[in-house]
């Protein structure tokens, strides 16, 4: 039987080692599908193993299958950033391992909950007073905001723009709503003369970093058509909120006082390990509307009093999210949350210039925060074939995305500890490929 | 700034120290709503604090805040085990911190996730063949199914029972579904005789193990009436599904191998720490149907072959849950979980007798597993008051119910660390506070 005090300080030298090597690992993962698969046993174990069998067969049997978010030259998708005082606070969170659907059962976390996302708010330059909870995922949140507004407007349209998150249209389909997307500018903002008759509108989505290109829709035009129609506003900050803890980029989040609720992702680019979503909403009521069903079982004295988190999301089990965010923030201070984005930010610009300057690459959007849009001149062929060639060379990981009809590789930056190095060495490989496609 | 090397031992010592000393604390918190709060800063730090500050103030600060759901004598709602084995695997899991929305982000705990799963299935006796993965919490397993259920079927009405878990209304109520709730029987299971028109109904929500009581719902009755109606079964046993590592407890799983999707919580009563809702479907092409909305950024080479969770249930963005069961059930195995269970059942058993035995008490349902509903002869105030005194006590906690219109008090057996000495101590003080009210 594993105890903390006698397996704990492998399983810690394991997880430090990991981080100092990680660096040195393929990014992405070199293995087939279900080759980690084949080579696990077809049942659990009949008796106790020993822990140290565990941390053997994550080191032999594991370890090469996993794609490494945190090697300094991951680049694809958004960055996933955890952090030794988040992995602590994870590892104290499950040994309370308490449960927060009422008040009652965490009062700790619950208000804890509560403080961290009025900290947070206060770094991103949210106005005072906005309720604050944590859901698992920005799908999570998008799905929540829909429902209350649906709940709210009694109206069943929810728009979005052409390069909204996927999740929109997901959320939609999963809680029966109908979904517009509407155009967007030549700098993939969502066209507001094309919204449309807003008449069925329950909710418009706007994001602040979109998915692609990291795009910045004109949320405070959108406010105003909001508040026209009737509609609710949400806003997707889920990457680009972060940037937010930054006075110089706050221009970004121009007219998001407006919304009705907005998404950032503490898991994204602010040092907190998976999962950690931050739903605000200046309209809590109409939240607890939508979601608050107390049976029998939740009915306790001090409901009445208390903050009960499970009456303003879709879940009703909660676990203790709110210790990790809150060792971030305070191992971290503002002072850390803005070097992080600023080098991630200085590092894309870098590289920005870098891409600009190469003949036959071309940059394909503006680059508002760390992710830089680009390509080789020429067929679309020719791009794909240098992305799957760089990521399987396993150096570095980059994603891709369509803009304009034409495929384009993304480098989003934004690792905790990428360095100027990283994105240097990124590029040469990039260019080096390039001359074999 | 921490460091795993430099402060993970104090968080070690800390983690070990609570599940230690966790006894001796009043089980539920005794601060009042707000106490916690104003006890905080109200703002984040403008430079980095140590970590060392943050477990002194988790010390000082929360710790009074905290409800211990890892008390030996936490009786309240259901378990919520956790283990040494499985709070090391998170540790890990945060370091590593992949995300697994495709196959190639996270191949290993892709692989891994469906092979854990499948070691549950065999251990808890479901055939071959069902595809597994992991949702958050059972309220999002419910929903997934319902959603299933209604792209399959076209139809927009669920039926559950008057006992079903909550979960499955604010579902309903989220996807904008129909509800319909069926009368139980005596012994609080659905009468399948009052199923009723079921030509409208997607799914029927059957459970083993419901919230108040435990009772079985009759799913091989239910199946039956789903497979006439066209319907879709989803059957819930959050809780009492780990109860079925045990052989002699089967009688309970009768007909689930005729169910469309099935959910197990491994984070209540199977050592595993939040969040880890187990949930498997006969119907995986199904699942994907309703889930899989595929943006050009998420598709990639190896996409066709391989297996991507996201596209099975509601959320994108998914962390390496897997790992903590893995480490759970290898570090306890087979012998070890079905120890836990027959434990807990047997003290449950010990529990009824006394309670059937003492002259003013009465018990109020069947017992299946290691729930035991009771309460005092006469009104129900006196129950309410002897369970607030108890509760308000900090000596154990227990929550309540309702049961055929009376209010009952629940004593539930299955933390880990729960000996017939916790048992016993928290009958004698209800005997002892029972001549009080």
């Amino acid at each position: 039987m594993s105890t903390l005090r006698e397996d704990g300080p492998a399983a810690l030298e394991w997880a430090a080692r990991y981080l100092e090597r990680v660096g040195d690992f393929p990014v992405l993962a070199q293995v087939a599908p279900g080759e980690i698969r084949a080579s696990l046993p077809a049942r659990a174990p009949e008796e106790p193993e020993p822990f140290s069998d565990v941390l053997r067969d994550l080191e032999e049997v594991l370890l090469p299958g996993i794609t490494h978010w945190q090697h300094p030259r991951f680049f694809a998708y958004f960055p996933s950033n955890t952090s030794e005082a988040g992995i602590l606070a994870e590892l104290l969170a499950a040994t309370i391992n308490s449960v927060g659907f009422l008040w009652r059962t965490a009062p700790a976390a619950t208000e804890l909950e509560a403080v961290v996302l009025d900290w947070v708010a206060e770094l991103i330059g949210l106005p005072a007073g906005w309720h604050g909870h944590i859901e698992d995922a920005a799908s999570t949140a998008i799905m929540a905001a829909i429902i209350a507004a649906r709940e709210t407007t009694g109206r069943d349209l929810v728009v979005c723009s052409e390069q909204t998150h996927s999740a929109t249209e997901k959320a939609a389909r999963m809680v029966g709503m109908r979904l517009r997307r509407v155009p967007c500018d030549a700098a993939f903002r969502m066209d507001v003369c094309s919204l449309g008759d807003l008449s069925g509108a329950a909710a418009i989505v706007a994001t602040v970093g979109t998915t692609a290109s990291t795009s910045v829709d004109p949320v405070g035009e959108i406010a105003e058509a909001c508040k026209r129609a009737g509609a609710w506003l949400h806003v997707d900050a889920a990457y680009a909120g972060a940037a937010m803890v930054c006075p110089e980029h706050r221009w970004a989040f121009a007219g998001v006082e407006r919304a009705d609720s907005l998404v950032v992702n503490a898991h994204k680019w602010m040092l907190t390990p998976m999962d950690c979503s931050l739903l605000w909403t200046r309209r809590p009521a109409e939240f607890r509307r939508a979601f608050s069903v107390v049976p029998e079982f939740l009915r306790t004295p001090d409901a009445e009093d208390a903050l009960s988190l499970s009456e303003y999301g879709p879940a009703l089990g909660r676990r203790f999210r709110a210790l990790k965010l809150w060792a971030v923030l305070r191992c971290h201070g503002r002072s850390g949350l803005q070097a992080l984005i600023r080098r991630g930010i200085a590092l894309a610009a870098e590289f920005e210039r870098w891409v600009a300057e190469e003949p036959g690459f071309e940059l394909c959007a503006p680059r508002p925060f760390s992710v830089v849009c680009f390509r080789l001149e020429g067929a679309d062929e020719r791009s794909r074939r240098l992305l799957e060639r760089v990521n399987a060379g396993g150096e570095l990981f980059l994603s891709h995305a369509v803009l304009n009809g034409r495929y384009v590789m993304r480098m989003a930056i934004g690792q905790a500890h990428t360095t100027e190095e990283d994105v240097r060495h990124a590029w040469e490989v990039l260019r080096r490929e390039a001359e074999r496609v």
